[in-house]
């Protein structure tokens, strides 16, 4: 039995009653999906995943990057190359390698959420090993090409309530576009993204920049005619339902320039000669810029800093982005974020979400910050600690200076999308468990975990996101 | 019911039994409190609290600032403004917001203390909520006006065996000569905190030095007068009581400079030229000279280093200091400590007190600092960490490398006076519930986990602070 | 009695009875020892270890640095000083003292190991304490003279199947050519730390280099010839059975200077014109330049950087080196190895273990680096952390995203030979309290907990230092 029910509750009998009473309360609640990075396209043209390889490992980080540290080839992943060096493409094959190597995720959240949609989508109920990877195979093969299998129908299995797709300024959102002509029911919606056009040491940044200059027909030669650009785009981001938008800095320095000083390091910027600081600066102007915006238009602002991309030059140059060799850094709030806060931290009527990789900034940094800042609310675990310990630590580190209220409850930040509903079970689970402590250790009564668990699977997200 | 007889023990059934054991032989102790900061003039004039508000709400920067960021202005909560803006003055109206908002404070050390205080002083059985906020209010308010409920009443009712105030240089201690000649046998002492004339940043620092040489009669136009002041008025405060001074800078940074260099350095400070690097090295050259003085005279050196005050200067401008927005970063203590500890560490009469707002130099650096170094022992978990699980870290990171008695016990930090009792008891619970693990997994045996349980609770605060 | 069945299994029913069954399936593995640090001496010329004093308190520098920091002074413990100023000698007096303060080891790992030693070896079962001392020294005492107690019956008695000792380049490995010739069964081999010879802050670098040199017969006037009597050597080393190097710098920087960059600094490190920030880069080239070795030659490379060495100066200058005044320091790796992994980090026929002296880099750069490259492997962790608390820590920190399978099991790094046998028990019986937790909760099914646990405590040692 891959599943067993009481998986992820504290091992302790007393608490673990606790924990399964509260959990029963939120198991069935729909999910939010506040920030992720599913591909709309699935939702728009709702065609069948092509087959358990494609549904499951090439398209996932935490499955490749694990594979390739123990010595496999990404090309025996079926992951295409850069210039078209052919790599693996049979699928089965692909799966086989997976299948062998299976028990690498022993102890990790993958497996875990694997397990989760093996059992509850494919009626697995056998370890995947090499001795079973063709049952898999083949039982997945055959469900995949049933319509209860399409993207639309498997939306609405999961129950979620709304989801968010995260879109580049320049995406002509086609996709949303044709969802919303559809007339089916799914709310899918995007968030403003706009690495692009503000990352200086993006790739192509400054065609970005014209292009995005040419779509909103704003001239973009001077910053405050930038700003508009960005202005236009979020007004067209929110008219397809994005109610946040998300910054992905390598660090979470910010900056509050004189309007000549932003003028003058948009021309260097936009010339080319940016050093290493002038883009720093730049993207930390930006996040106090969009800050301002989102005070104007109340999108909800996330800042995701802290990870150090492609920390490996010879798959960046192969495979490209997105590869598994992001690295999280040290990150700083305290200063980081001061000018920002100067500026707007106190305004009521602005959220600002902050996420770390940095584990060390929640009680010495975030948590405190939270606690104080009207503006200011915690994201949840991230990227790698979206696990179990991760969501413990979190817990622990932040709950006793910032409460619960001042946190965004749950989001899965995942582009793998069977594992959606494994994450937030995962989620409710260890929520439970934690506020089970607190139950069982009479820092908390019953009913108000029972509060806490709901607006942590549920209500903590749909109001901080304003969804 | 708001305190339960087993709060804050771990759930393992085997694990409470002991630690219900190890608890009942210390719950009962005195307390003994070397570091906080009620206010002596409480104790010298004994004149009844005013209302629930100003007990509670009004003088808790723990409280305001849960309460701030959910966006509820410190106005509304009757914080006083600097230039006398007029704010919510009608008591029962604060504390029905705080009330209302109560349910904020879940899972927080905060409400354990809040609820210990509202059931053992006031004898409330119902949880505070928009609906209980009168009986609340009325309830506290008839207590407040009985005798009983005075000052030194509440501190004979509290077992407290001796507590410590903390003031300035300049200070004339006119409310501990008040206390000494009133012939109250309660044990209020003084500490020595310099900052004020130590901290070139202090708002007034140069009329505060000035201040002290008039005091003392020292020439403090000269460094070697300016230091000659400091051996007087420790003189003053030890004649109060006084076994402790305190300081509370940013960094632990310390030096250890030339007789020349430090003249020099402090001519500049006095002459309003000292650069922020000046600022720095004159309080890093402070702490060497205090535990030079402290080898002198006796007085256990507190460091209480790593906090960014007033973080939020709109809030700093509008209410002053002290008003939740300090936030802890990022601390170096390896490194910094060096010059001080190259001079005086290896001294056995000396006791420099080291506390940190970062866990991450717990078991990097603390622990092995004062594993090694006879001169320097370990501070309880402070501020934001004086907690269930903030002990707990603690006492996982700390004891496998320094041990217990590298450590100095206790100690409540305090302004809010009626949270003294509720703190001393968290700390003897979660530290038995802590033995108690110990015993449970065989690393310590049931009769020496009892010896440490009362060296935690009692003893080892007491031998610390030469009390 | 000292030694409980259960000890340090959670205290949990269910889980400890899990922990059970797992140890039960690993408690009687050989020992693995691919890192540490006894003398090859011992086992060469198997003489009797002189008294208890000489065995247990003067060359630990746990025990020692203890002592110390509660006021007692090393030379009333044995510890001999540089300049001849007699020291204690009487090994009866040294052990009471130790004896009289055993307390202050209460909590720590230290304690336990004692413990152990004391109950399995010496068949004591009272509390080690002043009252128990001369029991102790004389049970002891009887015990090291007979002929069961020399090292190499220990030896075997322990149950060791291999274990590593390390070697300076200028080390002639004369113990190593004896335990050889000796006909001994014994499997004792070295391990090359270079750090004399490639460290230009190690006193007496450049006698050293010139030393290397003369034994290699290369010549080291360039950095060509320099390198090639580190591959000589390293050939010396293999056929006394190395299997790996070990290096043990201030940070983890490497660099991937041009060979004409290398030739120009290694000429100026020569010189003694070498900066600070030179020997740093020396250091740092040296990394990447013995990781090219190792991928030559096969030998596993580990890093163990992150110790601020002799941070007691006048320590170091009355005792010397390693006397318990080593204090870890906050290490980037993320940065600090990228020269490195640009060049090797996807080589899947190089190991490279990382240890870390910082917690906050297990989740934060190790595991995701372990994670993902494939020449990476975690080594466990590392001295104040090779503690129960520290091993849960280190689980919980790094499984989630490095998975078991990128660390290496356990090694115990120890130069204190009776506490090998303890320590490989703690980290057995922890690790399987930790894989209980994961079946307990359905994280993991029990049958592959099982596996798990013989790998931690056999399997990834052997694999990884390819012994």
């Amino acid at each position: 039995m891959l599943l067993d029910e009481d998986r992820l509750f504290p091992a302790d009998n007393t608490t673990r009653a606790i924990a399964r009473r509260l959990y029963s309360t939120v198991r069935d609640l729909p999910i939010v999906s506040p920030h992720g990075h599913t591909d709309p396209r699935w939702y728009a043209e709702n065609e069948a995943f092509p087959d358990p390889a494609k549904l499951f490992v090439v398209p996932d980080h935490y499955i490749f990057r694990m594979l390739y540290s123990q010595g496999i080839p990404l090309e025996d992943l079926g992951i295409p190359t850069r210039d078209g060096t052919p790599v693996e493409t049979d699928p089965r094959v692909i799966w086989r390698r997976f299948a062998e190597n299976y028990f690498l995720f022993r102890g990790t959240p993958t497996r875990t959420w694997l397990d989760h949609a093996f059992a509850t989508l494919f009626d697995l109920d056998v370890r995947l090993s090499a001795e079973t990877a063709d049952l898999y195979y083949d039982r997945i093969s055959e469900r995949l090409a049933q319509p209860e299998y399409r993207p639309r129908a498997l939306f609405e299995r999961f129950n979620i309530e709304v989801i968010a797709t995260t879109e580049s300024p320049l995406d002509d959102l086609r996709h949303h576009e044709t969802i919303r002509s559809s007339g089916w029911k799914g709310r899918v919606v995007t968030a403003y993204r706009p690495d692009p056009v503000v990352d200086p040491d993006f790739a192509g940044f400054s065609e970005n920049v014209a292009k995005l200059g040419e779509i909103t027909g704003c001239d973009v030669s001077t910053f405050a005619g930038y700003l508009d650009a960005h202005r236009r785009r979020r007004e067209f981001f929110k008219s397809y339902g994005a109610t946040s938008t998300d910054h992905g800095h390598p660090s979470a320095a910010t900056a509050d320039l004189s309007t000549a000083e932003a003028e003058t390091l948009y021309q260097r910027v936009m010339a080319g000669e940016a050093s290493a600081a002038d883009a720093e600066l730049f993207r930390a102007q930006m996040l106090t810029e969009m800050a301002g915006m989102s005070l104007e238009d109340g999108l909800v602002m996330q800042i995701h800093p802290g990870s150090v991309r492609n920390h490996n030059p010879k798959l960046l140059a192969r495979f490209g982005r997105d590869m598994g060799s992001d690295i999280p850094s040290r990150t700083d709030y305290v200063r980081a974020l001061k000018p920002l806060l100067d500026r707007y931290g106190n305004e009521r009527d602005l959220t600002v979400i902050l996420f770390t990789l940095d584990e060390t900034s929640y009680s010495r940094e975030l948590a405190p910050l939270a606690g104080h800042y009207p503006c200011l609310k915690l994201g949840p675990s991230w990227w790698f600690f979206d696990s179990p310990e991760g969501m413990k630590r979190y817990h622990e580190l932040v709950t006793e200076t910032a409460g619960f209220y001042n946190t965004v409850g749950f989001n899965d930040d995942t582009r793998a999308f069977p594992s959606i509903p494994a994450r937030h079970d995962v989620a409710r689970r260890v929520d439970c468990g934690y506020l089970a402590g607190l139950v069982a250790t009479h820092r908390l009564d019953e009913d108000e975990a029972q509060e806490v668990a709901h607006d942590l699977a549920y209500g903590l997200a749909k109001k901080a996101y304003r969804l």
